[in-house]
């Protein structure tokens, strides 16, 4: 794949400071580039601008005067950059078409130009859109509808009463519309409650390897519109996700809770189940959510590690903390002091 | 599904106090649930039965004048309610048979009413319990045993020599007899211990997706009766899970450690090795269980946020505690106390 | 499989103290081992050797006087019992060749003695190494190479551009080369960044049962060589993991850290991402680095458990932490003290 820079420029409606002709084979960070890579900055990346060897970077305008080599100067060059690399993308798309050994069923229906791979299994009833690529190994239950665009890269189970959006992407290993982990108590054993609900998921959702989503006890689990959510992550039954929320690898998000638009969770974070997060609430990595939160903003508690004597010491504190505030207390009382 | 609520009635041994020829149609929350529906209301619901518009109400008797619609009443309604949510649960269940596109070694023995799906694979010496149901995309290994009435939903891994129980549900994902994380240390480097023990799953277990449970070391990793795991979970080798404990999703347990009969671990638990748990405790979510629990209780590590603003003063502070608690002492000195 | 002692013993360069013409006939613990069994001890196992019923002991020079029955004296009990593990290990070890049902692409490489399971994909361009076993539903992808001797367990998925080097062991539901979760912000919403970059990973690498390694945005994923991965992991783009460093089950590492050479990370630790860890850390389990680390060292921030109450009481106070350093500080003034 070889591209002009001038050609790049056009596709992202950028302005060149340099030379159009320049040849573009490949895309590379500021700091592994060569001459026939295109890079790009943001603003904060002034310092590895000025050293980078790229044959070009894509810019905004408040750094264009600082890079040492040719610029495609954009309003957002991350966005610019991320269009731009579909055109470098390895990544083989299968023709359309269906594997001799898929399995599908008489009445499913699978769109003309719809790929299908080896040893994958459509069972009765489903839906597979326009233009979706379906890779090696994956299962799409009965009556479960793929919209069109969709990509399920391989081994991607999808069971029965699924709804997915246009352009959903789910990577290998996701599960989606496992049953929920309900639980009657009878006695001292546990009986199985059937999940009968279902999962609906939004257009240009992307979901990571190994993610799982539970279908709804009763009614469904719902992730919306352009939500993200990365590797390993576990949605409980009847969780809803909202529109445009990004929720980073290894979160748990229990039963029945639900988590706004344009949230941001971090890696490892845990949320109890039927609790509220607002719109616009970030997490940051590795806390645990045990009550709604109402109001947006960023909330924490990851503890950061320290040495493992200062920890022993301080965590041995912390089990004394009830009776040191006691302590603080009545020494203010004996210094006469009212505290509040 | 049509029903008379009187059929359903009988079904769980409840009175009616309504109509019994009324039709249900579905089951639903008491917030969703239509005329057709039937709901169910525990003795806390008693807020949502009263705005309810369901058609009836499984309920307790201690609610049963609260309900503005015909209720049946049980003595555990939500029992009652996973009872006769089979009736009405969509999952689709195979018909008894080979899938053609399955391979089963010649000295495998599958029950003549079991189900195998397309493209599972079943190994030398393993055995099919009557009634099993493998979905898609299985793998049973060598010698392996799946006990009458199982269900391997589908794309599930179980390994050589693992023997499961009667009416044992795994979800899809799942890897059961995976090798434990067995290491020597040879020099500087690390060399690996084969893993040549079992795993012996009870009667009654559900492991919900992508959990893995890997096999022993010497002996076997067990998961005893009516044990219930959620999705996302691991547990090592040597583990031992006593009968009826239920285990939310993301719990990590490792090497050798023993969790008692009838807990209760919630989300995201991490349990160290070589550690026993006691009959009857609950850890909370995110909690951290380094050590044994010889008494059963409620028992809790996991940190709740805050705005991250006052997490990030808190959390600094706790890096001083060891020194305020040498400065209180120093203060309770001079004024002449001895705190023990 | 039946064994002289002295048979074992010449395998591993051990020096009995004992019958050399005792059989053997399994392996087990010192606890569990009968008089047909070959068991090890450590140093610090002497309690449990000086009761054991074992047929012989694997034992260090230190306890040779301690053992009641046969003993074979060796440097490193543990690595010698790894061994001789292999030679009574009961996994299946498939007969070189393809499986009819496998999908080969016609300019895939596969050599002579490898071992291809039913239903596995091999896409065009791949190279499969010497004596290498692929189990039953793997899929490897467009280009990638997997070395000699190298062991894809089962339902194992290995994406385009991978790289395996050579003994490396995959279990079932591993990942390799899954999209990294690369999102650049446009207006309120996320657009997905292509992720180009492959994975390259080192000789005698071990990866556990569902882990995930997510391939480079631009340059590589790496993991050195003899590294070892438990199950349930999650690697993010980019990330660098140093030669024999092991990694507990659970634990999630952020895009682009760079983790250390002979390092050890605990279970459910979490590493933010852009970080570096220096060889030879440890991190004890649960806990969060979010800064780099410099020195080798062991640190910690996992939080024991308490009993509820008791937690309930300390948490709360955590929350008044900074108020009560200031209040402490108060009361050193009022003392007429300085404190630093």
């Amino acid at each position: 794949m070889v591209w002009t820079l001038g050609a790049l420029a056009e596709r992202v409606g950028g302005r060149i400071h340099g030379d159009p002709e320049r040849t573009i084979e490949g895309l590379a960070s500021l700091e592994a580039a060569g001459p026939k890579d295109l890079s790009f900055a943001t603003d904060r990346a002034a310092s590895a601008l000025a050293t980078t060897s790229a044959g070009a970077v894509l810019v905004g305008d408040g750094v264009v005067d600082q890079s040492p080599v040719d610029v495609v100067e954009v309003a957002n060059p991350h966005a610019a950059f991320a269009r731009l690399a579909t055109l470098f993308d390895p990544a083989p798309r299968p023709a359309p078409g269906i594997h001799p050994t898929a399995v599908i069923a008489p009445d499913a229906r699978v769109a003309d130009d719809a790929a299908i791979g080896p040893h994958t299994v459509i069972e009765s009833g489903a839906t597979i859109g326009a233009g979706v690529i379906i890779g090696a190994g994956c299962h799409v239950g009965a009556g479960s509808r793929i919209g069109a665009g969709s990509h399920l890269v391989a081994r991607v189970t999808v069971l029965h009463g699924v709804t997915l959006g246009e352009r959903v992407i789910l990577h290998p290993g996701v599960v989606v519309g496992s049953d929920g982990f309900g639980l009657a108590r009878e006695g001292d054993q546990w009986l199985k409650v059937p999940q009968i609900g279902g999962v609906v998921i939004g257009d240009d959702v992307e979901i990571g390897a190994n993610t799982t989503v539970d279908r709804g006890a009763l009614e469904d689990t719902v992730i919306e519109e352009g939500a993200k959510l990365d590797n390993q992550i576990q949605v409980a039954h009847n969780v809803r996700i909202g529109a445009h929320t990004a929720i980073a690898g290894c979160v748990g998000i229990a039963g029945s809770s639900d988590i706004g638009r344009h949230c941001a969770l971090g890696g490892g974070v845990g949320v109890a189940g039927h609790l509220t997060i607002a719109d616009g609430v970030t997490v940051t990595g590795m806390s645990l959510v045990s009550r709604s939160i109402r109001e947006p903003g960023v909330y924490s508690s990851g503890m950061p590690v320290e040495p493992n004597d200062q920890w022993n010491r301080h965590s041995a504190r912390f089990r004394q903390l009830d009776d040191m505030a006691r302590r603080l207390r009545a020494l203010e009382r004996e210094q006469g002091q009212e505290n509040p």
